[in-house]
């Protein structure tokens, strides 16, 4: 499935947000400059733009996320939305419905826009594929397949920091194989033309078709991390691996976590990024978790803007008449 | 109890709603015609009018129902008041508190309604006993008593496709015996003032004092559907179901689910009603409950446009200064 | 700690509201006053201010407890706030992120307040020192230390009923040791200088430290109670007893039990109070908690108040211009 036969309406405006592989450079541009004019609403007195009022937003979260509800939700609040919680797995289908038919009383209820996170690879894809056409759909985390906003949220954190996308090396450290973040940020540094993409992870947490993304492969740390711009580690997902993928956390740390010993092989301006929450001590240390290099508190801020942004768009509202009063 | 000595002022306008049991058949009209006025917000950009700014209104959940408490909070939220979500099971009682001790504490939180679901028949009504003059109690379904938001919603479908009740005939199907659904659309039928209302149904699953509401008893559905302008199918309550009283889903399907060579008996325009979630392939077969001539996802959306109804008429407003600004 | 050096800023204005200890009487009066004027805002038909729209207020429960976070819900609305509900113990920490990290996660959302429940004494007051300089912490209750605003509750109901405070003798009778309300409330009447603050428990529920807060002990309930003008009952914290502090329920209320005939010892027109939610019969007969010396009821609604006016007051805002139109 490629991104754009159903992200985009006819008229290529994002109607949905799924995934960032497939669309345009420009419309990955276009989202980062609608972000930058949402970021500066959560510095002002009244934290609110009026542009969603009256719209209905569903979070049908399949998988129990707090953060990424969180966010989405203040999110929504900012755009003056009215937000539905709904925590599908313990409430419809236990009592025997299909998801589609869970689908159809939400767009009864007049739902506008659903933001899904579910377990399983391609269900917001799915869910896109049945909704009645005035419903956006965002994916919020699906599976080991995509994550789009946090991917997105990266991008606009890059930007701020480094300007252009062109000339910089990016390294993307750890559990690729089991993150949906890896390979939504993947695609946004391919599409946005960074001059390199790395991975760096032992062979056990690399899966087998990344090559194929266009990625330069790392086992070595201090390698991978040679005249980096930017290392973005990946969360260890401790709670989704199955079997012996790694011997421990403590020799994980050893060779692949993020000390500042090792980030001197980076650039001396390199900005360290994570998506959160951070396992300190095991991905990264706290010294650098804490330090100056570290961006990751600002891409929280910056989450909440490119959601803005994406759910902006999506209900082809722009930022430029947010300034309207409520 | 009878529905009016506590459901109306002394005005004669509905104070709390309880039950269709009781209710003129110009008060229930009224209700209908507030509904339609209101039928139309949830399709305009911005989904909400202020009748009910700075009011609060406290959802009383003491048993869990996402999708009932889902459609009364959109309807809330939709008129612009501040609602509670309060599970009751899991809080305040578990520390010994009386009922009658959290139904105080609320009100002295300056709560002006409680939309209460309870397991126990008779909790509302005994609740809208209890709570002070401001206050207004809606009942959203009570043991096996009553549902009357979900009758009302389902007379406001049968208006909107065959106009007059004074002709139709209608015929329920299933689980009577645990429905508080089917018990509250028979009176309100009869209020209406239908030809005839039939209850189709085994044995095992009609109440005792059903024939004294005026209805009339079929075992055999094909005989039931014949020439019928109405189908309103009941959920199987496999929840609530004790022992022994259906052999088995499949042979219940056999005898009494909905298939379209059944619905030949009734009247070509006839219509197809459920309250959701639907059992597929146990009440009702899939070509049915979604071809044309199923209503069930209008019953959905009708629902959230009698919920701002009702609670608009109790607390007071009507629907006629709703197109003011915000 | 005390508790001026955190609570306050520069200018000696209210920052946090962690604990009544160490507050002047004078910020205490002002607390009381501006409460005074939120105290009619329950009482208008749209129960609303727009004092702060547009902030993030997010109710941090390690401790669930659904009464006091209903009532900061409230207040928070009333304000025009919005609210995060969130429920740490089941989310962040469960994947092993630190206290710290949550918090600072939240300060990148750009969260103004933190409203905080905790079972360990200092918890808000810790969580005060970490934060960024923009965000008001309010404690709802730490571990057996302090519920300030339960306090303040306390103390707004006995000047509405009794003026003022210099005249008045107090008995606190129940579970004083584990009772975080007694702490705040002993500090409280203290500062804003009753003639005479009694504690009436048994030995076993008596913390070791308590005479040298000034107050005087009783274990007879009749002398203790002897020509007060206030009784404050605290709740039997039967869930937070470990081992045998206690023979048994009813041998509790044979002595400790507020009675009608005991009650006869106070003065003929002293108050009754109770922080909710009360066992009838193990602290407090019945005819007592419903009788008109009763004012628990008051407290409730007294408690919306207090806590709209905390918070307005920490972030900055009077009472004073909240008649504008939102």
């Amino acid at each position: 499935m490629t991104g754009n036969t159903i992200q985009l309406d006819n008229n290529g405006n994002l109607k949905h947000f799924l995934t960032t592989e497939g669309l345009s450079q420009s419309l990955l541009q276009k989202i980062l400059d609608h972000a930058e004019s949402f970021a500066t609403v959560g510095d002002r007195p009244v934290k609110k733009v009026p542009l969603l009022r009256g719209k209905t937003i569903a979070n049908l979260f399949f998988e129990p996320s707090t953060r990424t509800r969180t966010t989405f939700e203040l999110a929504a609040k900012r755009l003056s939305a009215d937000i539905l919680n709904l925590n599908i797995s313990t409430s419809a289908t236990s009592k025997g419905e299909s998801l589609s038919d869970t689908l159809q009383t939400l767009e009864a209820m007049h739902c506008d826009m659903f933001v899904v996170r579910h377990a399983n690879s391609g269900a917001a894809h799915y869910i896109a594929t049945q909704v009645a056409p005035h419903i956006s759909v965002i994916n919020a985390g699906d599976g080991r397949h995509a994550h789009p906003t946090q991917a997105m949220l990266d991008m606009f954190t890059i930007r701020r920091h480094k300007k252009e996308f062109e000339n910089l090396r990016v390294a993307i450290v750890g559990d690729v194989l089991h993150s949906r973040v890896a390979r939504s940020e993947i695609h946004a540094l391919n599409t946005l033309g960074v001059l390199e993409t790395r991975i760096v992870a032992p062979h056990t947490l690399i899966p087998k078709e990344v090559e194929s993304l266009g990625v330069h492969v790392h086992h070595d740390m201090d390698e991978g991390l040679e005249g980096v711009d930017v290392v973005m580690m990946l969360r260890l997902q401790r709670e989704r691996m199955r079997g012996a993928l790694l011997p421990s956390e403590f020799e994980y740390f050893q060779r692949y976590g993020l000390t500042g010993k090792r980030l001197e092989k980076a650039k001396p301006d390199a900005i360290v990024m994570h998506p959160g929450p951070i396992n300190r001590g095991v991905e990264i240390d706290s010294s650098v978790a804490d330090s100056e290099r570290s961006v990751i508190l600002q891409q929280v801020s910056h989450g909440i803007a490119v959601r803005m942004a994406v759910m902006a768009m999506t209900m082809g509202r722009s930022g430029d008449d947010m300034e309207e009063n409520e």
